[in-house]
């Protein structure tokens, strides 16, 4: 069979095993996913096996070591993914809850029902127990779901998969409610995100390229995320030693993930003083500073930040910033050079605070904290497949409800239409 | 400027008056909405002399008489299209709407709000009160709008557009929040519906092949609504006089819209007793009735059902009929047939009832009720931009709700992620 006919293959089996999964209730999906665990944990040493195979290939291939630690299945991450299944069965379904009811003047009775989103697509990278952790959550929200790994991991994928389908298939799970591309084929990527009558939805978790792919060539709707250039402006009302502990730790706590802080915006009236106090700390916790002309004039040491500084994902202990004349051109400058992910404003005035949290144009907006809080888990949300940049069904950090839709279900007696 | 210039500059342009928008309170924006609706009624003979350019110019390129209709600006359009303002007006704003707010341990209070998605795209067809019901709607959710319309009816939408403007414009609303693109050429659609930066949904009104284009080459999410193939299904619960009448209101009363029913399934235990009495109702009506083998044997004056007839949108008195051996023939029919639209199930069992409203993947399913309520209006929301198949962002009618996404503001006293 070539690509394109396996992959429709794929998106025909997923479309029917949504069709079961429909009918599955809380308790039952529940089950599978012990099951899933339970089979994960049992097939150790020989998830591991097959892990060595991809492991001896990416070291010959020349593999980076931070990307052969992501590829490692340890047996502290084989424990983690089968964690991960027993935490997601214990959360609470959302599937099925009452969004909102009203009954009509002619007495139909309206209801907005979350249900499953149907089959759902996952393009990932290098890390093979984000094939367990995405089954699982789509699992529980009663999608069907068609994985592609990155290719460097592709036996360690297909031992996970093997495994997730024989656990759950032992408590009733649906014949391919999960299945992984077989394939390292690039063009499958392309059939996959073009099949619209069998897939619902694309989420791609990676890097930039990756997902301007998917986003350029799918015809199903993507939801996705490309960069975080958070932002934190500290305002003329902040109390400073706040604003401190504050851009420090959005800087400095992990600077190479996408809700660290990639630029400071500080109000021109502050600047004087807050300038040298953070200079000190930031070149204390070696963060290199790259200064505009308003910075640059209260600390001199700072580098010259240049147009291409502003809006950049750096990743790492390198900050831009900028001093404004106030809170428009603060929200102006995040506006135009954000990536709509996560900034915050440390200000006391309420007047600030709202004007801000307002206007700035972003999934997460903060008040006086950090903008590393910008996680599922740190919201409460119990699991993440992932933090949304878009503003169309999902934005900001996606748990299970994100994995959902509604559909409306009317109840009437008898009623047409005069 | 050529037109790819042109319409990033109308891009731009409406980034800049969303962000003004953002600053709006609901009452400044009703004082627009009323001051746009005075403006259309005040240029009524100008709008009228524009319309009558494109009613000419239409008649010599042959338009058909019901084309001609469409477009034509009547005294009592005009009067409508200044009501259906003044009635968005006073319609609840659901900009800056609590969805949702908890406190977590480490004290962050985090709030889900209601916001604006941003600029919105409409292409829509021939009828050019759209431009003014699209603008109203947009505005009063804060979203900025570029509007392109069809292009027999130009001088009729950019009438409209230049009064929605000048209207809006003395009552405070902010510089290209509504916006219409002035050229009928081609490319001009393409060029937006890739402006990722600009624009951050498109909404196709109109013929499914304008659809179908629209998807095809947008870089940004579409809602879309391509057909309706709507089904009502006979159970052998139920009331079977109940079951005529709803089947008969859902095909004739209006059989030219998305929500009429196309196909009617039976199941057979019923079939013989409810198939005569249900073809001398759609016979007397009018209505081509095309059977199944099944609803050939007790309807034999039935023409022959074949394959293509399932799934067929015929908007127009012709049913096909089907009888099934069960619910699950009937769902998996459903299912593979339909639109995902509108489907209905007529059955006194409980169990039946819930069956289908379970397994049935369709916007809104009705149990004992015409198709003919999917409908902003019948729905309570009391304005429609558009109905959805998708099941991203908004599903079923949309109203001023799935106009707006949400955000998250995090209010903190200071916390730091440790």
């Amino acid at each position: 069979m070539n690509v394109q006919d396996e992959i429709l293959k794929m998106g025909r089996q997923a479309r029917a095993a949504a069709h079961a999964l429909a009918r599955m209730s809380s308790d039952e999906k529940n089950a599978v996913l012990h099951a899933m665990a339970d089979e994960i944990v049992a097939r150790r040493a020989e998830l591991q096996a097959e892990n060595e195979k991809d492991l001896v290939a990416g070291k010959k291939a020349g593999l980076s070591a931070a990307m052969l630690d992501r590829l490692a299945l340890t047996d502290s991450r084989i424990d983690g993914m089968a964690q991960g299944l027993r935490d997601v069965a214990a959360l609470p379904d959302p599937v099925g809850e009452d969004l909102k009811s009203w009954v009509r003047p002619n007495g139909l009775h309206i209801q907005k029902i979350r249900v499953p989103i149907g089959v759902i697509g996952i393009i990932y990278e290098s890390r093979p127990n984000v094939t367990a952790d995405a089954a699982g959550l789509c699992f529980k929200t009663s999608n069907a779901v068609i994985l592609r790994g990155g290719k460097e991991a592709l036996h360690s994928n297909q031992a996970i998969a093997v495994a997730l389908q024989a656990g759950g298939e032992k408590a009733g799970m649906p014949a391919n409610a999960v299945q992984l591309v077989p394939t390292t084929d690039r063009e499958a990527v392309r059939y996959l995100v073009q099949m619209t009558g069998y897939l619902d939805l694309v989420i791609p978790r990676g890097g930039e390229s990756l997902i301007h792919a998917v986003a350029e060539m799918s015809h199903v709707p993507v939801i996705k995320h490309y960069k975080g250039v958070c932002h934190t402006y500290v305002d003329e009302s902040a109390d400073l030693a706040q604003a401190l502990e504050i851009s420090v730790n959005a800087k400095c706590q992990r600077p190479g993930v996408c809700n660290a802080m990639e630029t400071l915006v500080v109000h021109q009236g502050v600047a004087a003083q807050f300038l040298p106090d953070l200079a000190a700390r930031m070149v204390a916790e070696g963060v290199e500073l790259r200064g505009d002309e308003g910075a640059r004039a209260v600390v001199p040491e700072m580098k010259e930040a240049t147009e291409s500084d502003w809006g950049e994902e750096y990743l790492d202990l390198i900050l831009a910033v900028r001093v404004v004349p106030g809170l428009n051109a603060a929200v102006d400058h995040i506006n135009q050079y954000g990536s709509q992910h996560s900034d915050a404003i440390v200000a006391e005035s309420k007047e600030a605070q709202a004007a801000f949290t307002r206007q700035v144009d972003s999934a997460t907006v903060y008040v006086n904290a950090s903008t590393r809080f910008t996680d599922g888990g740190e919201f409460g949300m119990g699991a993440e497949i992932g933090i949304s940049t878009d503003k169309l069904h999902a934005r900001g950090p996606m748990g299970l409800e994100e994995l959902t839709t509604y559909k409306y279900v009317i109840l009437g007696e008898g009623q047409i239409r005069e």
